[in-house]
């Protein structure tokens, strides 16, 4: 196991698992009869042999966390068949998989677990999938799982466990840089020169534009304190169409979007607990700088996106989050260096709390991580069973409670909220807020009544890799908003 | 929170949860919808506060493990409701019990869950409810949740934790004896003086008697090894009309013949795995010495039961258990201060192993627990619901990786059976033996055509304290196989 996927051994806690999951949502084949879900249990119960890295449990040898096979592999404590109780909603669902996203794995086994999860009104059924981070990252677990998927109907294929996974899809990408910094971070040592300085260089130095958010200007939030054990999983998507059509109009990326409407439903949160803070929430964003999807996971960097949620007006909003997003990219791209570095901090983003405890009440180096994870492309099938939803479901930590993270499939965005339900309660509201926030920004949007915004091709989202490029660039927010105050003042 | 409670919590790791629960079985009313069990869970959601102990959560502080009430008590976390997949057997509901006792408690929150499972293919509902034992010992917990049913089916009664609990059930009965008895081995002191001397003397006496099991005599056995974090629970009710029948025919009590079942259900288990012991196993039987169910728990003493598992007779079986037994009680009863750290021993029983650890794969103490807990007298309703069935769930710990609790309901015993799925495998096998070995006595026990026995009053067994007293010596199973074996020899 390489230091750093040791760190999500131990660093895991009770109170903090360190696993991440996918919550898949399947039609079964027409003609599929009421004991759909119970075949593909038994029949995956058949495969009792496990491939790397599903045949693999932890041990824990003189300090050092080490793989090794598990002679004892046991099918049936890592499958299992789950049903939901009436009257069967996504509700229902989401209350389980909350459920299952809060207990700890059992470290004498291999570290993942898969249920079949039937009982949906609608003739349905779910596939939990969770995978420990020291397994597996979540944007290989995300792929893994889709290769184990089948783009034929009528293809039958294995169970995940029980297919050969290539060498590099079983094994987390190299990140040597990441763990030397880990490692300097963790006992003090400057494995790399300068290093601290570079850190604090990319923490610390003037701020060169007022767009551009930067750690530690985060205010603290009921979001940024000690976690519990227990979890919430909440979960919605939204046309890919729909958010593209807001990005249009205003020049903004899917993934500032994204950010706005987050950031829509984060204020409308806040403010319902009376807790919405006067600064304006910062979000770390993970993001892929070579757009490489396939070799997605190992080239990330981090961004601070200033999400506005003090202001008010979606539209202002959102050309604040477009300003703050375009002005963290222009800095990414431009420093190499500070982009390794960044790359090693979003690493140890869930160890950073924990490090800065002593200040992260009163000023949090973020309040949360919104995360967009590439998704795959084209229609997937199990077993002949339609994949329909895709969700990911995320891990927060202490200091960051609360977690999104998106991904797309097909025309629909997947939105995954996952916190810990004692200090982010009702945690349900906020796909509510996020509807609201949706909705907000499109009738801000008519009532300014642009022009029809040229046709372009876009490639689609899902399945691509994340800053996207060749979108127009804020200014076109800001001729947006022009025009809606011209039409907003009366004329004098 | 007492020492002894809080030892609780200090031993409870990932590997080993120090929680027990109890799995109930209901009938619905007569005319109740299919929603039945969703209007019971939608009902009590509205009890959104709770009763000590129910309300309080542990806290940690200054190294000392307290109570507190939980302000922001949240019954969404502590109740929950869950359905069972196709095709809804036994089977179905003690896979996902097993999953759900594997489980660690969010120690954030107060220390107990209840879950409400339909999905029953009869119709029938069942409910889980876990409790911490740092809270509530096994015995007061099933006498707390039967006394949160009614013996009314009209009444409509709050939720367990929702019902004001008297101060005597809802604190556990003083052990100062037996806490000062953890602290001295514990610390090394000699809080009682002669402590040390008087444990080895009931450990290490000369064995007087050949009946008596006495510790460290028994063999290693593979459910004496250490454990991991995850579970498996089988259960099966027998009639104890039929027990008492067997009770009868050979003057055992009714403890004598669960020991007696369980015993050959262990012998077929471990030799189908090729791992029977030449020795016979010996069983840790927690005892009411006074008799006094109303204040169970409190006075518990422990023998230890050669369980002659060498013995491929079942009736030569049944009689070497009684006469152990047998043995034990009369040895308990002459030796008050033997009695007192007897309990104490008892009471340190998951801890044992650990301090032992050294020797525990060589030499185990004992190599299991079997317990049975006075259960509730009369027929429960819960809102209107019958209770059928009832099975406690217990704690394997290190090195005592099955635990059998049995507890009577109605005419009913039901047994329990609690393992470390990955070192105890193939649990559910032990239920098929079960029925062998109850098949097996029977027979053996029509084969010698015993006289009629007279006919005795006997207060039922469900509900009282154990062991039982005014039942015949030993002697009469000597008797019977005295008889058996003349049958069996051929007139010379």
């Amino acid at each position: 196991m390489s230091l750093q996927d040791s760190l999500f051994m131990v660093i895991e806690g009770r109170q903090q698992p360190m696993h991440v999951a996918g919550l898949h949502i399947y039609t079964p084949p027409a003609g599929a009869g009421e004991d759909h879900v119970q075949q593909i249990y038994q029949g995956w119960r058949k495969y009792v042999k496990a491939e790397k890295p599903f045949s693999q449990r932890p041990v824990l040898s003189m300090g050092q966390w080490g793989w090794e096979e598990d002679a004892d592999f046991d099918v049936d404590h890592h499958l299992s068949h789950l049903a939901l109780p009436r009257p069967g909603r996504i509700r229902e669902l989401l209350m389980l998989v909350s459920r299952l996203h809060g207990a700890l794995m059992d470290r004498s086994r291999p570290l993942w677990e898969l249920h079949l999860i039937e009982g949906l009104a609608d003739g349905r059924f779910a596939l939990y999938v969770k995978i420990h981070h020291a397994l597996i990252d979540g944007v290989t677990g995300i792929r893994l799982v889709a290769s184990s998927l089948s783009h034929d109907p009528a293809e039958i294929k294995p169970p995940l466990w029980a297919q050969k996974h290539s060498q590099a899809a079983a094994s987390r990408p190299a990140r040597s840089l990441a763990a030397k910094v880990v490692d300097a971070v963790l006992t003090g040592r400057k494995i790399i020169p300068g290093l601290g300085s570079g850190l604090f260089d990319l923490l610390r130095t003037a701020n060169p534009d007022d767009a551009l958010a930067l750690p530690f200007q985060a205010p603290p939030s009921l979001f940024n304190v000690g976690i519990s054990g227990s979890r919430r999983f909440v979960a919605q998507s939204y046309s890919l169409t729909r958010m593209r059509e807001i990005g249009k109009a205003t020049g903004a990326t899917v993934n500032d979007v994204t950010l706005a409407v987050c950031a829509g439903a984060l204020r409308k949160y806040l403010m319902a607990r009376d807790n919405l803070p006067e600064k304006p929430l910062i979000a770390m964003v993970p993001v892929s700088l070579h757009g490489e999807t396939r070799k997605g996971g190992n080239q990330v960097a981090m961004m601070l996106a200033n999400l506005a949620t003090d202001v008010a007006d979606p539209l202002d909003r959102l050309q604040r989050i477009v300003a703050s997003t375009a002005a963290a990219k222009a800095r990414l791209s431009g420093m190499v260096r500070v982009e390794k570095i960044a790359h090693a901090a979003m690493m140890l983003a869930p160890m950073l709390p924990d490090m800065i405890t002593g200040r992260a009440r009163k000023r949090p180096a973020f309040n949360l991580i919104i995360s967009n994870v590439p998704g795959p492309t084209g229609t997937l099938y199990l077993n002949g069973a339609r994949l329909d939803e895709a969700y990911p479901v995320s891990i927060p930590a202490d200091f960051l409670a609360l977690n999104i993270t998106v991904s797309g499939y097909g025309d629909r965005l997947g939105f995954g909220f996952t916190a810990c339900r004692r200090v982010v309660p009702a945690l349900q509201r906020m796909v509510d807020h996020l509807d609201e926030a949706f909705a907000e920004l499109e009738s801000a949007l008519a009532a300014t009544r642009p022009r029809p915004a040229p046709k372009r091709t876009r490639r689609p989202v899902a399945g691509s890799a994340l800053p996207e490029t060749g979108t127009a660039t804020p200014v076109d927010v800001g001729q947006v908003l022009r025009r809606r105050k011209l039409r907003k003042t009366p004329p004098s």
